[in-house]
Formats: structure tokens, C-alpha cells, sequence
């Protein structure tokens, strides 16, 4: 008699995005006659670079032909694409990485989900409040996290690192020692990003408590401070405490393209001597078949001359947008932050209304979609999230619409 | 302090086809004048069919403009690949599927290595022996196969289904009772079948038990007998007790491109009224972010008049492989089944010699690749399995040289 896993029935509701997409779907087939904006999402809207697009060709003419077909992949990814991740994203950065500690998948979300596999069920995790929601529900579903208490929406066995104008959305040290720490930097969804310092220190926090940091850079190429870090190995002794997960879906507009990589050193090693390495490369041989040949031969067009070029302007377009939404909302009488190393502008709610009032009340009148920060964990709660991937005229169209209310 | 999934640690050696290749790279380096052939991994050679590159083709400009580019996919996949798969899959067949019963991946093993996490630890599974080792090895990681004995190179919480000469490589039912049973059909390594009556009586018997079956038909496109069922739906009953993995890797050429399904029927539920299509749609959307809008237009494709009379030209240029195989190694006296139902030939060793000893006598001797039958499990020891993937050329070459030998 088979037994489900019953961690999955402790899940309270649906996938966040999946709830708000059901949202809108409803309201959209309520209401065929308006218009609505998305700002919800973080969903990229720009078309891909035309050097992404010019390798993609190409590499599909190489699937049409015996002598350049390409099969199953090599398990780490090609290392075409790897020399060029390790040169570009770390060499570059005075950050000297292996081709073996990276490891190219189909995309962040995947490894920010399964990087857990790796790990005994008998670790604490700490999270920032709010946070990316699969960083927690991953560990729900393999029964990390204790009970859910609904009076405070938060989980027994988690640590939740508040994140809110408080503390500037720098997350404290916890109380309690957690085993694996998830930093997301420049962070979603509060738009905020850590500081060199700030990261230093956590690194040191780390390695003192032999902790492990999953650190989340999907938003790295939105950096605009010279203070803010893109990789955590900028950081000393990061490569003994730190995993890095990176994501082409915003740097390069690859939500629909997937790809990712995870950077796991070799010098990260448990307390009982196992390294980690190993076990990730062993996951991503077994569970895992490798991205797509056309697409990793698209990931490597990104760091050409011309797709970096390229991939830094729609950069620059989505960070217009970004300063068209903080300023809209300022003059609007809003409280804003976030926004100047991220995509993504983070409001306080107006007075008694709480988020998922306010994504209600943007939806019925004004026809935008944003995302409730309580959709992200308690401390979420009387924030709101907008992102800066609309085009200009809608995220104009969308500023114009939030003042005239 | 972090620790490790202490499960990881139990699994002996690498992944079989990551062992391959790194014997396969020192020999080639140690012999670089030396021509290998690998008729070993099931990897295709034939380049994608011209309806699958056109398609590709087309949605590459889609992502090229603003107006047709594509972010985020549809959690199950898009809608235009699902009805495709309803109707031609399944619907052709006599079975209704609904669309959110089918859940769209990047390919079978992944679905195969991920299936497990919808279920509890405290399952006892059942598998062929021998067997693909991803459905193990998947199992090791999660906790659910007890201890190791290299002895024996069993599991202590593994149900073997021995599939040999003696059994005409049909599973018998086990003494003990299984909660999930793995069945694989075109079976990989054993190229062998199961016929209607077979299946159907595996159905009745995991319904009798109240067990699950994961029915992996990744080579349903190379069935040439009419008692032999496509899918398990064929058989009545099934959707209470089956989940189907589908793969486009074999049938279309995707080894290297990366697409595949699930199907989870409505009416699957567990003992305690679970049901497992929701938990599947919740690890879907919170694991994992959608094929390549790219790769999910390829799949289209392949459902297409032009697609299927290309692809269909692609399995019977390989089933003629397997043909030459067969015939070749019966005319140098080698026992051999399967590649009737399937592309794999399935071969007893010479006496005296394992598996392994095959393998290297091969390599060393007539430079080609196979994979040793052992490394599916303890069963396979005295067979070896060659894949009819190569080239048509090549496969004759390989041929040749074996009859030499």
C-alpha cells in the first residue's frame, strides 16, 4: 500500500504565483473589456539579444546535420560554457573558480529547489523575512521544517531573519544557530542588496558556525553600487561556507529559455569531512540529463562582445523602468525602497490596508498587478512588491494610473 | 553545523554511464590512432528531423521580438504541446487523458529520479533486475532502500523482480509486497517487452495491492508486435494505480534537446484519499520552472504530419541497426534477445567472462562500447547490452569486427 510524502500535505495553499495567476486570470475573464498591466511576476518582457538569437540559429542548424548533431550533453554542462562562465563571471572578478565546481542546469528556481537533496533532513535553515517562497517550501516538502503554525505563518523548525525598513533589510544574525542560511543578494523581494561588509560578515559568521550559505545572485547584473558585490567568493574564505546559484532568466531575459548554473566549491567540506562537491555532481548525474544544447550554446552568446553588450542595455531598460516606478511612487506619496541594485521597487502599503488588500485594491482600480509581500513571509506584511521587467509604456502607463488613484 | 544527506554516501561508485565514459576517455587517450565505436549509451546519432528544426527555427524569431517573445512557460507546459500529446499519445490509442494530467519536463530521468518525492520514505520498492539505475539510485538518495550489501549488490529495503533468460525477461510477481513498483516497457536493458496480458495483470495486481506503478515507456516508438501496449492506459485500470514517463529522446532524437512528460491521472489517490496529480503539480511548480518554450515548439513539431512520418523514417533506420545487430551477433554465435520491441540488444557473455570482462575484452579487442549488464544489477551479470543508436555504418563496422573476433 503506497504512502505519500506527507510533508506536501502540510503545504499551506498554492505557489504564490500560481495563486496570483489564478487571481488574474479570474479577474480578466470577469472584466475581458480592461486592460491590465503586469508588474507582478518577475517575468521578463524584452526579446532576446540578437547575438542570443543569431547562436541559437546556429546551433539549431547544428542539430539538422549527423556531423554536428549533438546529443546527451557532457553531465557538468560544455565547457564551452562553463570557460566562459568561470572567465566572465569570476576571473574577471579576480574570483579564480574551476570548470568542475560549476554545474549548468535549467535554471535557479530548479537548484534553489534541489540544492536541499544534498543536505541531512536534520539541519536548520534560516531564511530572510520575507524571501523567495521555494526556498522555504523546498525544505517543506522534505520535511525540514517542523509544523506550521497559520496564527503566525511561520514554520516551527525555520529561522526567519526579518528583513524590513527597520534594519534597513539587512537580515541580523539569528538568535538560534542555523546549519543552512539562504542569502539572497540583491535580494527578492525587497529589491535591497547587501553591502560587501555585510557580506563579509556573514561569510565569517559562517565559517565560525560551520554553517552552509545557499547564496541566491540571480539578480547580480542589476548591481549599479561599486560597494555591492556580484559573487559571493568575493567574499574571503567564501569558498569553505558558500554555494552560489546563478540564473540567465534576468540578466539576459531567459525565463522562458532556462538556464543556471551552481558554483560548489571543492573546499567545501562538512564537519565530517564530506565535501560537497562530490554529492551535488552525483545529484546532477542521477536526477538531472543536462540543458538543452541549443540553449547552452545561447548561455554562451550571452558573454560574446556583442550579447554583452547587448544584455547590459536591456539591463539599463529595465533599470529606466525601475527608476520610473520609485519616482512615480514618491511623487505619488508612497514609501519606496529598493530598486537601485534590483528590479524591484518595494512599497510600504497604504495606512490599514494589508498587502493582499492592496493587490486587490491595485487590481480592481487600476488594473495592475503586483505581488503582496506577505506573499513572501510574515514580515512581507504591509509591503508591496512592483518589478521593473514591463516595457516603458506599460510601466509609465501602470506610475500614471497608481498616482491618479 | 551543516551535515550531509548521509543517504548519498551509501551509493557505490558513480553513475554507470559516468564510469563508462571515463574508462572510454583513458582508452581513447591511451590509443589515440584507434577508432571507437560506441554502440554503448543510448545516445542518438541521427540529426533532428527537418519538421523539429524548422519549428525551432520559427520560435527562435518568436523570442526575437517583443510582440511573440515568451517568458515563463505554463506550469504543466504549454497548452499547444499538451493537446498535441492528448490526442496523438493517447487519444489515438483509445485513452482519454486530460490535459492536467499531463505535466511537460525536460526529459524522463528527471521525472524518473523525481517521482519519488511525492511519496513517503517508508515505501518498499520493487524493480526489475536488471534495471535502468536511475530508479535505485534515486531511491538510495531519498532514504528508501536500506542498507548495501556489496556481497550480494543488493539493497536491504529493494524488492528484485530478476528478469533473465529463464523468465523470457517477464517480471514475476515477488514474494513480498511491493508499495511502488517500478516497470519499464520496452524494457531498458533487456530490450524485451511486455505483452497486453502481462501488463494487464501487473495492474490488477497493484491495484489488488493498493501499490503504485511508474510506468517509464520511453521506448514506446520502437513497439513493432501489435500485443504490445504503447501506453499503460491500454490496460483497464490503470489510471488508479499508474503514473506514465514519457521521453522525446528516443523517439525524436532528443537526447541532446531535452523534452519529456508525465502523466498523473485524476483518479490516482492513495489509502489515506490523497491524491498524487496535486502533489506532482506542487513539486512541478515550486521545483522546477518549464521546458525552453523553444524545445516545447520541437515537441510540437513532432506531432505534426511532417514530424511524424520523419521521426517514424528516424526509429526505422535504427530498428534496422538493431536488426544488423542481431542478426550479426546470432551468426557469430552469440545468444541474443530483445531489439525486436525495443533498440537495445540484449546479449549473454561469453563463459567465463562477467560483464566487465566483456567490456573491456570489447573495447581492448574490437574497440567498440557497450555496457556491461552487470551495472544494470546483479541479474545482468552475464549479459551485456549494445544499442542500435549508432550510426548505420558504424553499426556495421561494429558487426564486422565482433564476427572477427
Amino acid at each position: 500500500m503506497f504512502k505519500v510524502n506527507e510533508n506536501y500535505l502540510k503545504l499551506p495553499g498554492s505557489y504564490l504565483f500560481s495563486t496570483i495567476a489564478k487571481k488574474v486570470n479570474a479577474y480578466k475573464e470577469a472584466n475581458p473589456d480592461k486592460e491590465v498591466i503586469s508588474l507582478g511576476i518577475g517575468d521578463v518582457t524584452q526579446p532576446l539579444a540578437p547575438a542570443v538569437i543569431e547562436a541559437m540559429h546556429s546551433a539549431v542548424d547544428d542539430m539538422a546535420s549527423a556531423e554536428t548533431f549533438k546529443g546527451y550533453a557532457p553531465d557538468l554542462g560544455y565547457e564551452f560554457l562553463r570557460s566562459a562562465i568561470r572567465d566572465n563571471d569570476f576571473k574577471a572578478r579576480g574570483v579564480d573558480i574551476d570548470l568542475d565546481e560549476i554545474f549548468v542546469s535549467d535554471g535557479a528556481k530548479s537548484d534553489s529547489g534541489n540544492i536541499g537533496d544534498i543536505f541531512s533532513v536534520n539541519n536548520v535553515i534560516a531564511v530572510c523575512d520575507p524571501v523567495y517562497p521555494v526556498y522555504v517550501d523546498s525544505n517543506v516538502m522534505e520535511g525540514r521544517t517542523g509544523t506550521y503554525n497559520p496564527e503566525t505563518e511561520r514554520w516551527s523548525n525555520v529561522i526567519y531573519m526579518p528583513c524590513t525598513k527597520e534594519n534597513n533589510f539587512v537580515p541580523d544574525f539569528p538568535e538560534q544557530t542555523p546549519d543552512i542560511i539562504y542569502l539572497c543578494s540583491p535580494n527578492n523581494p525587497t529589491g535591497s542588496a547587501l553591502k560587501k561588509d555585510d557580506l563579509q560578515k556573514w561569510v565569517n559568521y559562517a565559517n565560525e558556525k560551520k554553517a552552509v550559505i545557499i547564496f541566491d545572485a540571480a539578480y547580480e547584473a542589476y548591481i549599479s553600487e561599486d560597494d555591492v558585490p556580484h559573487s559571493i567568493y568575493e567574499c574571503d574564505g567564501a569558498k569553505t561556507c558558500a554555494i552560489e546559484i546563478r540564473s540567465f532568466s534576468k540578466n539576459a531575459g531567459f525565463t522562458g529559455t532556462r538556464l543556471g548554473y551552481t558554483i560548489v566549491p571543492k573546499q567545501l567540506v562538512a564537519e565530517d569531512g564530506t565535501a560537497l562537491n562530490p554529492l551535488w555532481a552525483r545529484r546532477h548525474g542521477t536526477k538531472f540529463n543536462g540543458a538543452p544544447y541549443i540553449i547552452q550554446k545561447a548561455g554562451e552568446a550571452v558573454y560574446s562582445e556583442a550579447g554583452k553588450a547587448q544584455t547590459k542595455e536591456q539591463v539599463a531598460y529595465y533599470m529606466n523602468n525601475a527608476k520610473t516606478i520609485v519616482e512615480g511612487l514618491k511623487s505619488a506619496g508612497y514609501n519606496v525602497s529598493g530598486a537601485v541594485n534590483s528590479p524591484y521597487a518595494w512599497l510600504e502599503t497604504p495606512e490599514g490596508m494589508t498587502s493582499w488588500d492592496f493587490f486587490d485594491f491595485l487590481l480592481e482600480k487600476a488594473n495592475i498587478v503586483g505581488t503582496p509581500g506577505s506573499g513572501f513571509g510574515p514580515s512581507g506584511e504591509g509591503y508591496f512588491r512592483l518589478t521593473a521587467f514591463g516595457t516603458y509604456e506599460n510601466t509609465l502607463k501602470a506610475i500614471e494610473r497608481i498616482k491618479n488613484l
